[in-house]
């Protein structure tokens, strides 16, 4: 992989998620997009609630790669924590943000709803951060120094991504091919070890399937460089058996 | 949370859960097995393939935890490492189980496979590992140390977690509650705080949903101490207004 590509870590914050009691969700667009725009993403977490649960983990991922991207944990509950956590990692305060706190309280007063203080927690934000929006779009996405916080709950994630989509810088993007195949594993483990050594810049995968009845297994290729990573598949192609190919 | 209860960690393996290439489906059925048998799993963490990658998370986390549990990375192709890091991380080396070959041998001579050395790495474990198996499993799952060692593949990782679930021990075991509501999240947000403080052995959380017509915030109640997740609830429901149930 090409060293313009930005890394990057996402960190998935919730007891819900560690219990069982849902599927996460978030992960899997935000890592397609990152993945289109060349950003490599090389680490996920995930944490129970917890300031300096939080706190550690946004500390150190946040150091390690260039972009860090959270999710959960925003929200005017006693569970939602994530935005102290950040502002303890970086050694800043959180602050209120008057312009969001009056858009709250007259969305809410339509609703007839009166707001409380918890209802306000909605617009605070780490000291330094900004607030990143697109047209049309109702609530902004808060980013403060290479931190963008998401919040949980997956149909408002989406929406976000779309925003942040915008604004993340494209490195070499990168191109992917896969061939099915009625192949077992074993039998093209060998040819798939002398490709990764043939075409370094190119990561081959090979994912089994169970009871499938189009292929058996999927064999990947992908890589910045789209000469190679085409290169590469078609040897693959050409020294399987015809017969082979699902 | 009591003191009886077992922490545990997870590491997901694989190149396609971080390009976004597969939806991961192995944590939320392993998270519920976990949660079920008191056991409380607390990182969660997902890597790229590679041998020193796997072996510092595996190290890290196994130290760390009581339990680790691992998924991805086993099979007969170059980028199956799980192995090789797990002994890397133990400071152990890999061998070849005799019984296992064979029983390989004969299974793909039965499909007309001739099996190749990469087939036979399905019979690898790392020195001083055991296998455990219930009856009528096909293969058997590894264990080395205080290492679950399972597939990636979610069809045989579902197979393999009844065998796990037999031989994991039960510390206090979890009871869970929770109430569906109309209400929105500010409106409850204080109410939520007064309960953590007065039941402090029980996790509350909040989890809104948008555009559902069946409920608006799910408030759930967790703990080991079931008595005090059923007052705490109680106590919720007393205090809401009978309309805002849902």
């Amino acid at each position: 992989m090409s060293d313009s590509n930005q890394s990057a870590a996402v960190l998935l914050i919730g007891n819900e998620l560690l219990s069982g009691k849902i599927q996460e969700a978030n992960l899997q667009p935000l890592a397609r997009l990152l993945y289109q725009r060349g950003i490599r993403l090389s680490r996920v977490e995930m944490c129970l609630d917890g300031v300096d649960t939080i706190a550690e983990a946004v500390g150190r991922l946040r150091a390690s790669h260039d972009l860090l991207f959270t999710s959960g944990g925003i929200g005017p509950t006693h569970d939602d924590m994530t935005l102290e956590a950040i502002a303890k990692a970086l050694g800043r305060e959180v602050y209120r943000d008057e312009a969001l706190a009056e858009k709250i309280r007259l969305r809410l007063e339509e609703k007839g709803i009166t707001p409380t203080d918890d209802h306000y927690r909605l617009a605070d934000h780490v000291v330094g951060g900004r607030f990143l929006s697109r047209e049309g779009q109702r609530w902004p996405t808060l980013v403060v120094e290479n931190i963008y916080i998401m919040p949980g709950v997956p149909q408002v994630f989406r929406l976000m991504l779309e925003a942040i989509g915008d604004e993340l810088a494209t490195g070499s993007a990168f191109f992917t091919e896969e061939v099915r195949t009625w192949c077992d594993e074993g039998t093209i483990a060998d040819e798939l070890k002398a490709l990764e050594e043939a075409f370094p810049g190119v990561m081959i995968g090979s994912y089994p399937v169970w009871g499938n009845e189009e292929y058996r297994v999927k064999v990947t290729f992908d890589g910045s460089d789209e000469a190679a990573v085409k290169r590469a598949r078609d040897r693959f192609v050409a020294e399987l058996d015809p017969e082979k190919l699902a």
